[in-house]
């Protein structure tokens, strides 16, 4: 027992009156909402890299926090840091966690150990999900931080990174399949440029798309049933990633034949960081049919790097939320909680209030869409705003007409179009009414 | 004839010594560079909007420009501005222009006068382009500017709008076939949304592609040579336009099936807004086979919208210049100068001192990019950087290998690669002897 | 009677459960809040340019609203604007409105008819206040659309220009004086430089300061009471407006001795542009001693230009409310909202759609920071924070201590500060309580 | 000996035409430019902690750069790094070099500790300065990099931080003046805040300006001659930083009574992350009277953090040039290499190649500027520009005028300015001409 969180209780749901800052206030996990639990909408999970593995250092100083595992060291140390993990999950009560190979296991210097470490800590890992019931989103290699990859992992300009990389993903798919896990993700932090000059963009995007598929063929091959994930971000460390946003990976799936397998994990921070709205990239990606999950939190809007914050912004949320719902929310995906805590924000209870109020703000989020989804005014605005498309001309236009024969037609009918308002600020009002 | 650039004589190459403000100091356009003049490099175009269209108004100020054609009306206004533009391409000497349909019409009301009233200026223009010998590098039709557009052409909620658009678009796909215009471009300022609230993404995905769709098939039917090109570009006027960068449209033209016969036409100052380099999006476009055309501007570098200013920036240019080169320049593409003058530069010698200061920075770029690639020393670099993937590993890799093989290899071999310096300032210190 | 509303009636307060899309949700006038009605608190202000001279059109594309007066000329349209935007004011029933001069008044070409011009809709304007009981928040000269301030007003490089300026100012300090205006406002959208290649940025500053200096002396010859206010932006129209933000304009006050008489005007909006929060803005500029008044609006956050969308985001407003009720609330500023619907926004309607949910956005941040300041735990945490520099340390420190003596009194008594946490986390969702 | 730098010999100046990467191609040291070498122009100055102390890590890797003084401990450690640094000062042969405290140190626990570790390695620095003829251009105390300044060093709300950062800043003014040191930095990293929510931002503007009088006097009391100089920077790490632009220091500076003492020194990099030229900030700074000195380096475009490239844009650098000869040039300041390798560029060489290409690029940008000078041309343009403030009406408007009789006087002359051209491209091509 770390004995790090003893003086927490169990976190409970209190309802929004409470004065209880170690309460939730709207997540009340078996609250059934359109036919689904709260828990089932959102499946949330808490990361652990953010909050166990990271002390508190920043470019310009060192760590805050003096976790006490961070004192350990080897095996010694995983156990801790897992000890500690699992009691903050089980006291949050998250139904989900997710975390890279390297986040888990003791450091290694060699491919070997690598794996030799990787394998000594899943056993501990599994009995302490299999005692506290937390399971596996997603599991995933961390091919960004040894300096082998400072030039990329499948997109290095050496093929021994790339096999190295190989190595990592083995591994972290065989784990991820043991566990239970029920997505495996990549995210690009080095697959990506720091200058065009040393650089074969074209040729990096190929072998890139190599290591995909190589993971698809070993993903089917070992069974994990779940998809693998790309999560998009358009730079940072990388001054250039290859995975920018939504579209752009929507592009290099269509390209590389990868669409039936990958999908796309969708980070609020990266999205904004990209300088696309939230809601627009999960609209995208729905229509391009490759939703698989989300990484809420949310930078600061002054700010152009990556803060990690705690998602808790009612309009950005809800709006969220409403695609989400509307497209019949996940299937194997989740949120994570890829956020972290300010690094003065020092105690052990600040975990929990990060945590807490990430998920409250989710929840209250999840009302709200579903709340404008059953007073249907924006459904029926919608409805009516495209109903043309629906008549003889719209449908026209759609299957038979040829640029000729539609010019002519709107000539010879004199087209001329009545303007209608687009009610933005009516609209925006409805949506107010319940966030 | 107009008279307004009466006291402008042609422009002629004088070297980079000349204290002659209206000489060209670097373009020379018989110059031979890597075995073609400078003209058929840069395949220089003039645009037809920004400097005999525009007042110089903002959103903030009234016209300050007062050129002579705009105190004119209808067909008569028409024609002194084709006067005067053909005067000014030909004392410029640039070999091609572009324009819009409703830069050179007289305006219109409904869309009868609309295709009547381009037609009208469609005699003139072509005696104008005879006689002087311009030719044109690209069409298009402008789905923007009228109040029927304000939810966009193509992506219209209302298919009468579409409709519209296509007569606009038969009319200027006949003129550029009829005007020899060697591409035709869709911008789409207005294919977008103002908010997700109001749009349904989906399905004016669906109804943009099939506007091209019928465009392309319609290209074929009256031998249209060219390719289709679609100008990226993030946002503004609309609040996030589909056509965000070339990556996005790329996963669009692959979604729907229009590789064939569409690609990019790439603003400078449009990738800017984008969050992304120049050279980034020519390499890209390059990568994934849909590099058309450019349009030559940039942006200024605190300011967040279009300032269309005219490109000078040596560094820049001559790393975009550096892919062109490589990939074996335009095909049917060139540089169009979608720029324009500040508002505060109102005389008839400012519009000379804009264009003569592009050309001669591109002019500038292609020297430094032909030296570049004749020095060598980056391009030895980029093969020995990458030199492990010729080799038995790195084919293994992209041929025979599984993540099993490779990884059993990996580990079997021991690897544990040994770092190389990208060597990032010595290249950039490459590229600054030749700028 | 303009007729253009008169389907709307009055609106009313009908509290937050309503269905009405044209009542008010929480903007419940009389309603007492910490002492003082929302009325009272909120002092808003409608403006005139945005809602009834600007006819939907931007850089890329015709108007598309279709007013009756746009159709009108000179006087004749001055006044039926005139009789529009007053039955809205009243409809709407915010207490005070906003205008520039050549809102208000028949075009003018020379600067003696720009005077008479003014003066001719003084009458009727007075009358329509006395009638309505509207009052006029501030009064402002457009030192920015003509063309002659295409380089400055107060800045232009040519002093000829500056002498215009002058006239304009000196007529609308009158007026302002005339109506009972309760502030007076300079916003220099072209007073600072598209490139400094051409400006003489220093002598620029001078001449701005003696404008305002000219300004400063003339309010106090004809008795205007209240202050001159600056509106801060940082770029748009202009490439660089000297007029940054509120920090920058402290500092140009402070070198021209002009705070006795000069505070700020923020704008939500032009914060944004800056890169600033707003409740920075305000902590600063009360900080500073400057604080006047609110444009309330806001930008697009993924759009790099004045967007000027009504105010509807609850964090940001809650949080700028927590500031302005923490320093005692505005004194002759007030809201003023400088906001426009979207141009496809086309029905009558959509303009009391708009300042409906921005004033309900303030009324509900209103409530929010008046429980936050009720509830007391923010402001205890920042009491506790802070404690030990009301301690013997602190007071030293402040007081008495030079570097020496300090820095010895830390080596003798072996400080070693015992680190406590910033708690932001548990403070957010302490805010997110109330909103 | 380090020996790490063994293989490398002093860099000479070997002309334009080099093709020794090792070698400057403009910096030539004793070149005579309007009246003073370059050496006197540029004072430049290699910074300690980017190229010694920093190992490559990043936020998501670790360090990549196996220096051999990172394998050691404490003074052990400090002393190899000295030998390692000033064997490459001198073989770059750049006249001076900056450091803060812990740059430099043993690293310490305690306060006292602190003193005594930075104590003992004066000796050997002084001693290494001597032997290499190296200077200091200023030093500086880091008050960010230990968690105890996580709040803030001067603006924390602990009084005994304060205390302990006042320890710090003595002892570095008490080594500058030791040392010969020409200026004393104050970079405030961590003089901000991360959320308003937790800040008392009047009380803490109040702590730093206090900090800053300390200093003054204690300055004034040792007889340090140079200035304080603040380094502007808008955020990162903190997300708002005090400091953030030069307007704005000017402002605090006026309030605090602190501009007899204290100046700026501007980060090209960080005038980037503020959202402004570098040309305007140090236009800005001499109008204000407080140009300092300069960390010259670059950000990236597309990226929202601090990547301290080195400065080699020719177009930036030449307008940031003219207008510090334009002043006279440095008086105590000079420009401050505060930039690094990327974290891929892991050679010993790569330092070098990084620092030759950034002393070229300020010496080629020198030679542009004093060239434009010399031309004439652009200031003849700016002395016609501004004539008619030379002239009557210019006069009586900044001596005699008030608003009345100016008003006046522009309406019986019925003014009517004549505009006239601003120029912009003519006066932007004969930039080009130079760079
Ligand atoms: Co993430
Ligand atoms: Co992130
Ligand atoms: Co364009
Ligand atoms: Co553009
Ligand atoms: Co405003
Ligand atoms: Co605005
Ligand atoms: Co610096
Ligand atoms: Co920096």
């Amino acid at each position: 027992m770390s004995g790090y969180f003893d003086k927490i209780d169990p976190i409970k749901f209190e309802g929004p009156d409470t004065d209880n800052p170690l309460a939730f206030r709207f997540y009340d996990a078996d609250k059934v909402v359109m036919g689904k639990t709260m828990a089932e909408h959102l499946r949330a999970a808490a990361c652990y890299w953010h909050t166990f593995c990271w002390d508190g250092f920043d470019v310009f100083g060192a760590g805050t926090f003096s976790r006490p595992w961070h004192e350990l060291e080897g095996q010694e140390m995983a156990e801790a840091k897992l000890d500690a993990a699992f009691d903050f999950f089980s006291k949050l009560g998250f139904p989900y966690f997710c975390f890279h190979d390297v986040d888990m296991m003791a450091p290694a210097v060699t491919m070997k150990e690598h794996v030799a470490n990787l394998g000594r800590i899943l056993d501990p890992l599994e009995e302490k999900m299999g005692e506290t019931g937390r399971k596996l989103l997603w599991g995933t290699a961390n091919l960004f931080s040894h300096p082998r990859y400072m030039g990329g992992g499948a997109t290095n300009p050496d093929p021994e990174v790339f096999a190295c990389a190989a190595v990592q993903v083995r591994a972290m798919l065989d784990a991820t399949k043991r566990l239970g896990g029920e997505n495996y993700v990549f995210w690009g932090g080095r697959e990506g440029y720091d200058t065009l000059l040393n650089t074969d963009l074209s040729k990096e995007l190929d072998q890139y798309a190599r290591m995909l598929s190589m993971a698809v063929d070993y993903k089917h091959k070992i069974g994990l049933v779940g998809p693998l994930l790309i999560e998009p971000k358009p730079h940072e460390p990388t001054k250039h990633q290859y995975d920018r946003d939504v579209g752009t990976i929507y592009g290099f799936l269509e390209k590389y034949d990868l669409l039936a397998d990958v999908k796309v994990n969708i980070e609020t921070n990266h999205a904004t960081l990209a300088g696309l709205p939230m809601d627009h990239e999960i609209a995208a990606a729905y229509a391009l049919g490759i939703f698989g999950s989300i990484d809420a939190n949310r930078g600061d809007p002054q700010n152009g790097w990556d803060t990690d914050q705690f998602w808790n912004d009612p309009l950005d949320i809800a709006k969220s939320m409403v695609h989400i719902l509307r497209n019949g929310g996940f299937t194997t995906g989740g949120f994570n909680f890829d956020a972290k805590v300010r690094r003065q924000s020092i105690g052990a209870e600040d975990l929990f209030y990060g945590h807490i109020g990430g998920i409250d703000a989710l929840a209250k989020g999840l009302l709200s869409a579903a709340a404008i989804i059953e007073d249907g005014a924006t459904d029926r605005f919608l409805d009516e705003r495209y109903e043309g498309w629906k008549g003889d001309l719209g449908q026209f236009i759609m299957k038979d007409a040829s640029l000729d024969t539609l010019a002519d037609r709107a000539l010879q009918e004199s087209y001329d179009p009545k303007p209608r308002s687009g009610r933005q600020e009516y609209l925006e009002n409805l949506l107010q009414r319940y966030v």
